[in-house]
């Protein structure tokens, strides 16, 4: 598999420019009787676009708007999975792209338009083409899917904005701390709105300096089953890793204790195994046989040890560099090989980080599906 | 592509538990004609022996001793490849497994002997199996032919220790730091031994209170040509975080400026482009046609933009997490369930990233290959 | 890969029910800058309709009529190809769903209705969902595309009805034997209409008798250069096999001499070589350096040796059994395992043999253009 | 998946030179605790041998003598897999390379000696190297262990030689055909030895011609549960097809009635579905829910609907074409061009359809293990 095309059984394959005349996805390998329908799917969607669904304004957002609504073309019968291709699309309608015109012969800084060109001879310059965010639409909805699936085992995929522009939102501990209030502000950060005025102010302030800001987002995923991941390449960990990478603006990710656990000890870090009820786990195909339950006193792991999931909770922590559009007078070259100034107009997200949030845990439901599938053959056994 | 096979195009097949007959790897999909024997594969084998080539002693390794002698069974014709699968297999002899007849049936903490029990409802208990750290030998073994093959076009990988259960090595710009040096001390860092002193002293530490560390290898590629990398999914450093993440103490990975884009700003972190001589690109076949050289003032992006590689070099980080074997005494269950104290005997490294240096080059060098071929098609059109 | 889509680096991924809202393909790892837009692809698609384009009356066909128009959604800017995937549909319009209500609890005799239950679970019943012969516009769509991209290496693919309902069309010899005409007759059949009279005859009586008909298309491939096809397992003769069994009433294939081989004897078989004119090669890169050009008196390999292309022009047979929806009464079960006659209603083919020639093509065209994408990498080493 | 490497989740990669140090396989996604030992594999390999295990003499079979002795390096544990892959190797022992020295410049006719120089630019050329018949050693290692997983769940498969340079076995009906009589005579024929013996005199006239025979292997596979195969693109015959296809020297494939079916009628064809009793399915989690259980009165489908299983026996014979190497003067050119004179030495086989056999079934195996572990997924549900 390479390219376009994720997973090994729950398998996707995207694709769309950002202006072209429709993004969207094709599923194949999702089992038969899953219920899906327009709306889990635009749900979801509804989630990435600027401003999100969120009730208070979307100060982060590119005033872009997008109707974002799912055509279901296959694999979907009477609201439930067929076994055949789920083919999804999103038209495009929303694109001035004159307003890219100017960029058709320009390379922007921190953006993959020369990379694009220098390995394909071309690129498809109106808002990015296919290394546009606006492809992660595809991402979304194939996730929605994938998400489906998965609640029938009791998976449960939360992400949140756990930094914005340098600025932590309130961590675990902090009174002000509420994951159940993530969904509730635009910033996507787990407290109430008045717990997050600096990093609102903070936003402002790169907006009207035309700069633009990164951030950290954290996932966490309840209900796994242990024994997920398949060593030694494909482990979990490591297909977790290949997703959140595969995240445009994304440079790095961590499990559990992450970059911290290299200057800790291991008599600090390995977390101690407890036996655990038998009943925790999802179903009685998945417990293993004449193994005894477990569980763990911390989880510096992360959910993951030796590459297979272990009961615990998945969290890991994706971080996110700032927009590279930004208003500020640039330097680059164009295709004449000119040195250029560029101020990049259009519509631009300040921090893409809280519309990376349900990216993130649609790329997560996306390993876990596939990673259930790959596990039953084990499970069979029982 | 899942569990032991990594690669589309230049393909490994990994195979063999810590303590059964032999370790090994096919490797599918190289070109023919590249150079390959015995010594290529032996030379990078003995780097990650413990202790390794270095000249002074091995702090920070185990004293089990393996003769890691490839045997190339196919695949290779008078000093070079055929074109067909490259099978490599190296011979398990130094192993002592009645050191492991105690960990039949119990669970080390941070280890994957429940896990890989949860997943397959068996595992070979000797030496951790399959999920020993000893699994490494058949990528690296591969991983040598890879670098034979990368290095017809000038491709040279570099990873050193970075930092070590907690002190830093030199960075660039210290005085004391030289990356020439990276392998001539048993820690692989870029510094003369002297300058390590107070590292060495951390890990003799460690060892007598029967503790273990963790650190953090660096990894730079100098010659990579712009154009490598297959969006969206299989990024050049989303394969590169699969293939980091697919180590067994791997907790994270980072590209360029890694975490700490994400406090950044836009205006910081866009890396200038500017105009290269097409002499640096490495044959005409690669130079993009009617695309401007470039390069760029800056490498925050760590080589890849859009997930593509962009003629810098690329650079990145992975951390390693403590190795969980210790001495210490420790809380853990056994099959029955119940509560046991435990104390890890055998040899075991105190930390294990100098011998990681090789391995994360491997598979560095692995997923370079693999890009390179698929790559030829698009160069194919000038 | 398995299931949907088909290829490696040339790779289709296929969706799309008979009744659904829409079927299509995308296409992705397609190099960039083939010429593809919608009127290339229409073409095939008209060739696959009943009828086809031929001039004639189409004897052999359903009276179903689709419009079949293509829309391509992305992969494709100013008319050529991006190196992103191309994704097309083709919405369904014409389609009576309720012909279909009597078959919701019925099994077909001859169809894939109760083996897709098996499965699946579910199916949709309308037209046979995924199992009926509308899923083959998807393949036609990509074919196009990899018909696109071959041309520009001179590569020619044409097949044709060499049998149908018992009689054979005109031999290579005979005298009304004439390649150009096999597209001028709604029967693809290689002859003049009025050469054709008896199969004509043949398929009246068969519709009269409410019976069906198959028959075999013969495929034959010029300007294949040597080398293609990468064993041991997908070697290009295997890959087309795979292609061909694919289709749905496929029952058998064979190359060159084919079935007859396995009567003859070495010294008749083996085709004896001799030396061609380097100038016949496509390009100089697809020239072996060092290998002399090569070329053979007789053809009995069907221009495959050990797996591999040998220039030679590519020929094989595809087997076709009878449209099994007859409207002669039969017998079956329900879904409540009760005995029931059917007839078959609805609009259905006599003989789809004349519509499976472009499927053919389609799916040979795939085949190739992922093993050109997958010798490159040799090809590079000139 | 391309080349050396077959299957999506039961997946061997298969390597070797005829005359290199060893060939074999490595075997992944097995699932644990499947009986594997040394005797199981070197029984079939046994099987495939010149002369095999049959008590008569071997008189279609070369003289050269193997030991073909199996080492399991990986993947067993105590007796049963684990899990992780299983490499299999077999040292080459008897080869006389010096036999082939004059092979070095010259191009056999039938031979993929010039194919193989065409795609790699080299070429081993002892014994055919990768080309040669003996790469299949690593098939039927890996086919032994997807025999013991299959027979856990009754599946039966046996193969037969049902002609043999152009002289058929009795066929079922005929008083002398007896299936269990298939192993006991070097033919691999149905019948006992004395009914064979226009065979074995057809077989001796060539030998003493230095001529070679062809032939034709059936295959029935009793157990098959339905609901085997992937459509669109994996159905289980299309992956049948490209598994026989992917063996040296075959030419043609076809399923049930095959070539017969294109001449025949809709109505005499459609085999006719009665209810089964649900006690014929293998295991509960086999028996679709809500589905009736169904039979079928004839078995012109060979076993296989809409590229999926229906549970009757799958049934298809391969096409096998003369051995190329002849000691009959033949024409060719060598590597300057130059024709020549050549008279194959060496020890061949006069007919390599009896070796087939095992190969024919070890390649069924392959397919029949992918496909159940494909399939599991869909179980699930029950």
């Amino acid at each position: 598999m390479s390219g376009n095309t994720f997973g090994v059984l729950f398998r996707v394959t995207a694709f769309g420019e950002s202006h072209g005349a429709a993004l969207g996805c094709v599923i194949d390998g999702c089992p038969a009787g899953v219920p899906v329908d327009k709306a889990i799917i635009a749900r979801e969607l509804e989630r990435r676009k600027p401003g999100g669904d969120a009730p208070d304004a979307a100060p982060a957002s590119t005033t872009r708007r997008e109707a974002d609504e799912p055509d279901i073309l296959s694999g979907v019968f009477e609201g439930k999975t067929l076994g055949t291709p789920i083919a999804v699309i999103i038209r495009n309608h929303d694109h001035y792209s004159g307003d890219y015109d100017a960029l058709r012969d320009v390379y922007r800084p921190g953006h993959a338009d020369w990379t694009w060109e220098a390995k394909f001879g071309v690129r498809d310059h109106r808002g990015g083409g296919r290394s546009s965010g606006r492809e992660t639409v595809g991402r979304v909805a194939a996730g929605a899917v994938a998400k489906s699936f998965l609640s029938q085992y009791g998976v449960v995929i939360q992400a949140w904005s756990s930094s914005i522009a340098g600025v932590a939102a309130p961590a675990p501990g902090d009174p002000s701390f509420s994951l159940a209030l993530a969904e509730s502000n635009s910033l996507r950060m787990p407290a109430p709105s008045e717990a997050l005025e600096e990093i609102l102010a903070k936003i402002e302030r790169l907006r009207l300096e035309g700069d633009s800001g990164g951030g950290v987002v954290t996932c966490v995923v309840r209900g796994v089953p242990p024994g997920l991941g398949e060593p030694v390449f494909d482990k979990l960990d490591a297909r977790l890793a290949q997703a959140m990478l595969s995240l445009g603006a994304a440079k790095g990710v961590e499990f559990g204790a992450g970059f911290a656990s290299a200057d800790s000890q291991g008599s600090l870090l390995n977390d101690t195994p407890y036996q655990s009820a038998a009943t925790e786990l999802l179903t009685p195909a998945m417990a293993p046989d004449g193994v005894p339950p477990m569980s763990f006193k911390t989880n510096n792991a992360g959910g993951v040890l030796g590459g297979i999931s272990n009961g615990m909770p998945l969290e890991f922590r994706v971080a996110f560099k700032p927009v590279p559009s930004i208003s500020k007078k640039q330097t680059t070259i164009d295709r004449a090989g000119s040195v250029r100034e560029l101020v990049v107009k259009g519509r631009h997200d300040v921090c893409v980080v809280p519309r990376a949030v349900p990216v993130v845990e649609a790329m997560t439901a996306l390993v876990l599906a596939d990673m259930f599938l790959l596990q039953w053959r084990n499970w069979q056994r029982n």
